[in-house]
């Protein structure tokens, strides 16, 4: 199956796969983009992650992740923006050695309560003040910092942003070409304003990236693996996808699956049952 | 620990405890008020359940629960819908029988998406089909539907109702004493917009019932059955409280846990349990 155009690999959902096999596996398939995590990337270093991604003549969607910078200030905070200074300088010189139609894009989780707080406004407010912080160098990089809310069961140990709404409004003191949002199906799907929102976000210029992952219950003891390939659960990709299509979004899309049992697959295997899912579920919405 | 006046205790926290039982623990442990579900009640059949209600002294809370009508029209819709009539008479004759200060309130659990759909618009209108069926029941027996929105990761397998916005959206077209909404922690406390919503349900009479819980992660295996002690999680239980007493909710505060170690304990020991959590939680925000 010749893969669509617009799809894009997130390195997650191969985690297994060093940085040279995720290219290569990805290139292999006839995919053309690819959203890379941190991780594999630094264990080979910048440099030379760039100049592979570049032989792959793969187009670059997303760089994974910052963020997690809701602890109040001291050292920890200090490290945390600091890391996050060092993931935007990564995404600027990922995108510049990507394909071309590569997007500077890196995507931030903002992270759970701090240990023995209760302060949900007081880490939401946190979240703010990183941004401010660190605006000015994502714009003098040519980065866009790329919000995203997470499934309000995360909320208390992965993010306290929680919907599209909420994202959006982080992100309106900001120029949108610094600060948008990343619009994952899995974790916005059951939200009654999401299509008021994914307008909203349109006319605000805000969608950074656009990721197409599946809902089923019930859920595994580890919430976080809970993702699905498009098309094995319940979520309607149609209508989303021709939402965010209707905003203008030109991007590519990824797939970021988070579980187990796609894990355990051979990386080649997964991508080949990405390309096939993609193309079932949200194909139909895209030509 | 004298208990608070306004705790109440609801029969789901002691699940084991027949309807006998769970009066004689409730009443003994000096709490003043009780939540009861259908089963049991239904066990011993309804005038006996509310003569036992009127001998225990106790008030009745709400009676658990109603909904569960996504179903598309047919007979399993239909039979819902009866069963959802039933319910409104149980309530009607449990409020008539229960101490003063009793009140009439049916909690209604939306129910999931039917099974192998994916139509979410499409479960959520036909909630708002069988409000618009049941009022006229529920106004000509003095009973107050009392929409439940539950967390979101209940969305698709138990409550396409989310979001407290939601709900009130949906009672917008229904007299507040018909169709209004319960508000419980542990599905709202993560909603952004919690205290706008709570403002509004105030000022549109909406608050049919107040329940407290706590969320806590990692969440356990089953999903279903992660609802702990006030005071237990990361639930700031003071601002919460706060804004709903600012709408000028007067009624009882229920304690509704599905938690499989807290069912373990013997019902009494729970009822304590209860009592000393919400006090030292709540409490505050109350005296």
């Amino acid at each position: 199956m010749i893969p669509d155009p617009r799809l894009s690999i997130n390195q997650a959902t191969i985690r297994h796969a060093d940085l040279a096999t995720a290219l290569a596996v990805t290139a292999d398939a006839g995919v053309q983009a690819i959203g890379l995590w941190r991780e594999p990337v630094n264990e080979v270093g910048l440099d030379v992650a760039a100049a592979m991604l570049a032989d792959s003549g793969l187009r670059f969607s997303t760089h994974c992740r910052g963020g997690f910078f809701t602890l109040p200030e001291g050292p920890a905070r200090r490290a945390a923006i600091d890391d996050n200074r060092r993931a935007i300088e990564e995404t600027a010189t990922l995108a510049a050695a990507g394909a071309d139609g590569s997007h500077a894009v890196l995507v931030l989780v903002a992270g759970g309560l701090p240990d023995g707080s209760r302060d949900l406004a007081g880490a939401r407010s946190r979240v703010h003040d990183a941004l401010a912080e660190l605006a000015p160098e994502a714009a003098a990089a040519g980065v866009t910092l790329a919000i995203e809310p997470l499934h309000p069961m995360y909320c208390s140990d992965r993010a306290v942003v929680s919907t599209l709404r909420q994202a959006l409004d982080l992100a309106a003191d900001f120029e949108p070409s610094v600060v948008g949002v990343t619009v994952d199906t899995f974790h916005v799907w059951w939200d009654p304003e999401l299509f008021e929102q994914l307008a909203r976000a349109g006319l605000e210029g805000r969608i950074a990236s656009y990721q197409v992952c599946d809902w089923r219950t019930p859920l595994p003891a580890d919430v976080l693996l809970a993702r699905h390939y498009p098309g094995d659960g319940v979520i309607d990709f149609g209508p989303i996808t021709g939402a965010v299509l209707a905003t203008g979004y030109d991007r590519d899309i990824e797939v970021e699956l988070f579980n187990a049992e796609i894990w355990a697959t051979p990386p080649a295997e997964a991508v080949s049952r990405t390309i096939a899912g993609f193309e079932a579920a949200v194909g139909p919405a895209l030509h």
